[in-house]
């Protein structure tokens, strides 16, 4: 712990009492980039190298001020306040360490940085909270490296599929399981679909992440409060058989085209989309991936097949169900009148989570105390917030705005809006949760 | 010549007076198959050893049934009637002795050998038709290997761009240049853009080929007379940029996505295309290859980018240009609507050709007298008798029908159909040129 010897005014991880919390925040922002920097962006591989300087740092930062550090079962780093010995059921406010290859420095650092300046702060103003306050760095959030996502709180709460722990890191080959017994994690206990914790522990969830969306910076909101978080079905990939013919030589009425029948049925849905939001639904579409054989299509010919994948999305289970429901009906009748064939892959789900109404009430009146924006908004992207909702603990977020997505290293977060955000999360923090 | 000395009489090269003239026709598809035959299919590379074999057994078919033969300029095969010096403008009746690997074995084939019966049966039969008439084996009118179809009829006009001759043969690099000096043309006079005959020395052009469409199959037509041959314009690649984003995170009314802008493309000239067709103008439109970009295409990722190729087919030149506007002009629309870009590739065109009106007749009446289907389609690929039109000889082509279009092994043309377009061509000579 190299903070406890050094103790310059520009080490972020000098005990700070003077330090004003922005500045704070800009050294530790800059302390991690410094830290896991790779290229132009950052990569903090989860249960690898790079998540495990974040934690060390989140963890010399917790010590250097007074802290409790301890790790769960998971090998998540848990923060608690001097006096917080972790007996009783405790707010955690949390985010995760890692992060995708070459991804931005903002991507869940800014959840636990700001989980740190609020205990930070309850500790300068002698606050004690009605319920304990813990910070949560999370590991496994991210799907890159594993292909899944938010392997880390699945776990927790035994929730992990453990065909999971055979999937392979892409580049090593190395196994998820490998990865995590390497942690120290009990993976006998996730594969038997057991919780490594209890979620009575839990009083509540509460995580701030930059946006990974445009919405805010259209809706020129510097914060924002997550009224759910959108699950998904998918395909990875549907195929649209057709027949090949020389396309000079094939009228349109002997035509099976599957360029013209996948275009079709994309618009059919964009269509039922632009309805469906009319009518106030929370919904997307899309097609990420789409392309014809590279090994036997050409200008001239008819092609054969065309591939896709298809995702829909929304805060509402039923509105993913009578959506995709829709979408196998479009299917149906593009083939009656195309005359071709669609081949449907496993169908995958990803469940939504709403977040608690009480936890939403709680920000907005926050909000409205700090004259802060309180308009809700919906995730589209999936956070380990989903995983604790869908585990019975009251979960909420906190969304700060941020520019040009995530998954780069282009993100950009202004530190004024951060500091919005964190305000926001302390405001309701000492309202007493 | 094998077949001068072995007179067997199920060797088709045998002088074959007495064989009825569809069993002749079999042996002759057979033997061809024989000698070219490459798996389940035929291989008559241009320029090289297949279609030299196919050549070399009309050769030896012609000098058993003491036809005169020799080779033009181009070292295309010419054969002609014992009494025809070649001195006199003559009929053509032609098609190409090459074939795209493992193809077919009727396409281009059916043309000569419907050619070769019609000397058989004018000298069986004793008849002096008005004009000469003779056989024209063509080289080199697939585009399967050098990327560029019709190179054998466009040089002997002076009509092959020079740089086509640049062209490395798919596999082994060979350049077009040195495949045809090593057929003995004089390639000089192709670069300088001249002819390497004199198109007075042909009367007209007739060609029978089997149909690449399954028009005639739809519409049960043993023959059919072609009106036209489609020309087109293509862009190889246009690319769509909109612009990338999280799946679940950017919601419609901030989308640039490309995949549902070139559906939206597509399916706004699917429309153009039905109204037109109602209108009764002739106009193909294929999007034979598209696609996102695999290397960073993901389910989850609204893609950044689609490339796609456009042709547009028709008879009439007017039709492609107007249509060609009304694509460049849906393409702004889109770009407008769902904030996307296009950028184009070069524009190529090929230009059509319609059939002599005179030779239309000829064969309508031809029908007519015997009790065949007269109808009139058009040719959606391209064939040398486009360039032989195009270079001002009166052209014509009768169509047989055939299964399961070209360029395959399973093209599957019946011998009674072919016999029906061997007896409209032999009709439509005899009647005088």
């Amino acid at each position: 712990m190299i903070a406890l010897v050094d103790t310059a005014a520009d080490d972020p991880l000098a005990p700070s009492d003077q330090l004003p919390l922005k500045q704070l925040a800009a050294k530790l922002f800059d302390e991690l980039f410094r830290r896991t920097a790779d290229g132009a962006g950052v990569t903090r591989e989860c249960y690898a190298e790079g998540e495990n300087r974040a934690i060390e740092l989140y963890r010399e930062f917790s010590g250097a001020n007074g802290f409790r550090c301890w790790f769960d079962a998971g090998a998540n780093l848990v923060v608690s306040m001097p006096h917080d010995d972790g007996s009783e059921p405790a707010l955690i406010l949390s985010s995760h360490a890692d992060s995708v290859p070459q991804g931005g420095n903002f991507d869940g650092a800014a959840g636990i940085i700001a989980g740190l300046l609020c205990l930070v702060r309850l500790k300068r103003e002698s606050i004690r909270p009605p319920v304990p306050v813990r910070v949560l760095a999370m590991r496994g959030e991210e799907g890159a490296f594993y292909g899944r996502g938010e392997v880390g709180s699945r776990s927790l709460f035994g929730r992990l599929d453990p065909k999971d722990l055979d999937a392979r890191r892409r580049g090593t080959g190395r196994t998820l399981r490998e990865a995590m017994m390497a942690a120290a994690i009990d993976v006998a206990k996730i594969e038997r679909g057991e919780r490594l914790i209890d979620p009575s522990q839990f009083r509540g969830y509460l995580e701030l992440h930059i946006e990974q969306a445009p919405v805010m910076i259209a809706r020129n909101l510097s914060t924002a409060i997550v009224c759910g978080i959108r699950g998904n079905v998918r395909h990875r990939k549907v195929v649209c058989r057709g027949e090949a013919g020389h396309s000079g030589a094939v009228p349109r009425s002997l035509r099976r085209d599957p360029v013209f029948a996948v275009s079709d049925l994309l618009m059919r849905m964009d269509a039922h989309w632009s309805a469906l939001l009319d009518r106030g639904l929370d919904l997307v579409v899309t097609t990420g991936i789409i392309g014809t054989d590279p090994k036997d299509h050409a200008i001239s010919r008819i092609a054969d097949a065309v591939s896709f994948s298809f995702e829909i999305r929304s805060q509402s289970r039923e509105t993913i169900e009578t959506v995709y429901e829709l979408f196998r009906s479009e299917c149906c009748s593009v083939s009656d009148q195309r005359g071709v064939t669609f081949e449907f892959d496993d169908r995958i789900l990803s469940e939504p989570a709403l977040m608690d109404k009480g936890i939403i009430a709680k920000l907005v009146q926050a909000a409205k105390k700090l004259g802060l924006p309180g308009e809700l908004i919906a995730s589209g992207a999936g956070h380990d917030a989903a995983i604790f909702g869908n585990a019975g603990i009251p979960s909420g977020m906190i969304f700060v705005r941020n520019q040009n997505g995530s998954h780069n290293p282009r993100e950009a977060m202004d530190l004024d809006d951060f500091m919005d955000g964190v305000n926001l999360m302390f405001t309701a923090v000492v309202s007493g949760f």
